[in-house]
């Protein structure tokens, strides 16, 4: 991992931008894990700070969304960082029950969809 | 396929329940499908029914989260049908346009995670 | 694909091999297909053979196996075509509809475990 | 966790029926988890509890099923949990190799068709 | 999809790029698509043109990792075009046969190590 | 774990020839946890020794495709050997941080596709 004070500068200058957009005075180990490739670093940071921002989407449902994903793919680290950002951002325990019980119906439906090949609805046909 | 014309009484409860509650008149193919199991059509029904209707997470959320999951997992039907009720429910394009950006960065940074093999952060590993 | 008439003679023992093993005159679209790499397609199908064959578990067993995999990585081809084996093989509707609510729960419970981050237990630690 | 000395009314009788059911004195940690959240405690189990029991299919196959799944997702504690099940169940080390062996060319296989785009045979393009 | 004549300012410099960059005068549909959301539209196709570009690593050899991640999600059309792609860049009928024999045979010890619960070895155990 | 000293001869066998190959005189983890079955052993390490060795591929560039599917299945274990392996095999720093970026890419750009449900271009539906 690449501690601050062993950072190039333009790694310097992430570290510096994710502590000040996150109000913390430290940077999470996946920052630190990355910056061995700067651009990497860079990119994915931009993308994410870009992407997890205020939008038509709130922050929190972002979040959610994310730990969604994660659970899903078992990443372990992702899930335990993005629930950690969520319950920052406002998630109870009661919607964390919630958030998994649909993530895990998904995960079954989506198996039975694809086990008993369930043929498209005349509806669901146009992508638009 | 099991049609309604078709169906064993315990199965026609069943869509009829579907029917009430989603206030349409007929049936998705995912569940004239999974009826040619009719205990796992009660029961899948019965689980949907508590899990995605309102509590601390409103309904519209609880959708873009199935579609989260679904497209990490190549779900084609399941994210043909459930985008449909997400827009149903409230979905703008714009809200969609962001579901997918968290969703594609989520599948990266899972992915970015597991092969640099990141380290859980010391505040991470506690899992309450 | 390799169709029977245009394949190498090392292609053509494979085929024969399949043809004579499952008793059929044809050879599936899949062998025809990876036939386009002769190597891949003789070790494919050795291994296929090895495995599949009657062991401590019986056939139809391994058949039910095949599906469970299959319908978790949303592999239509290999659903369909597993399920033929199976049916083949003995599997009944209802015995189908057994396989597909197991393969929903273990998905399900899958995405549950990790999003909970489950702890391991005391007696589940030794890998033997 | 929620252990069963703090755990509520609505929990206790889920943890009664488990141990009663599985006819052992205490409740693993996966169950401990998710009561955090009752209603998913209580349907998780549920659930479980129809789908695993004897049916047209056996009880050690179904354990069998729900391993192949859970190495599939990479689930360690399910691999771990449902392996000593089904050990319990009477799966023996030979089946359990024969078992690690068809999952693994499974997951072969399936990576194989997607990625020589295998087209689906005539005879496997019906559905039912 | 949007469509070059319909498209706003923001988008046509972003499908001019794409053409210029890969000299051919049209635009797949994947970006096509995604242009519904053009902030998504222009962060994709800069990470896209950033990391798929000579470097380290080749362009084929970039391109052959694309398809070797898409075959084990499942992404038809992705392994359709970075096929097409890698065939562009001087990827052989051979090269693709290594290919994908590589890709299997990773997805089957994937699974049989997460079945077999495999314990890492003292010297893979630093993560640099 | 099979240890070479209580080995039968069948798997002593196939240690010595993984040593020769592989010019160490230890056998890895997997090797020695697969070998409780004989025949996955001797199948597996010959499918491997045929597929991994020099051909159209050179054997780095299969290591790296090999690493790109275990980030992607979140499998620690091949994550850490195959990275080990294809640094042995001259993988630099800077190749490991543009392999993370493509598999980031691609893992990201499969779930955009899918959630989008993106229609294959005229050009690519064709299969060969």
């Amino acid at each position: 991992m690449v501690e601050y004070a062993d950072a190039a500068p333009e790694v310097r200058e992430v570290y510096d931008d994710i502590m000040a957009t996150r109000k913390t005075d430290s940077v999470n180990n996946f920052w630190k894990t990355i910056a061995r490739d700067p651009a990497t670093l860079k990119r994915t940071w931009e993308s994410i700070k870009q992407i997890m921002g205020p939008g038509a989407l709130d922050p929190l449902t972002k979040e959610l969304i994310y730990v969604a994903v994660s659970a899903t793919n078992q990443c372990e680290y992702c899930i335990a960082s993005h629930s950690a950002s969520a319950r920052k951002k406002g998630m109870t325990e009661e919607m964390f029950g919630e958030l998994m019980a649909v993530v895990g119906m998904a995960n079954e439906t989506n198996a039975l969809v694809s086990g008993y090949r369930v043929e498209l609805d005349e509806q669901f046909k146009s992508r638009s």
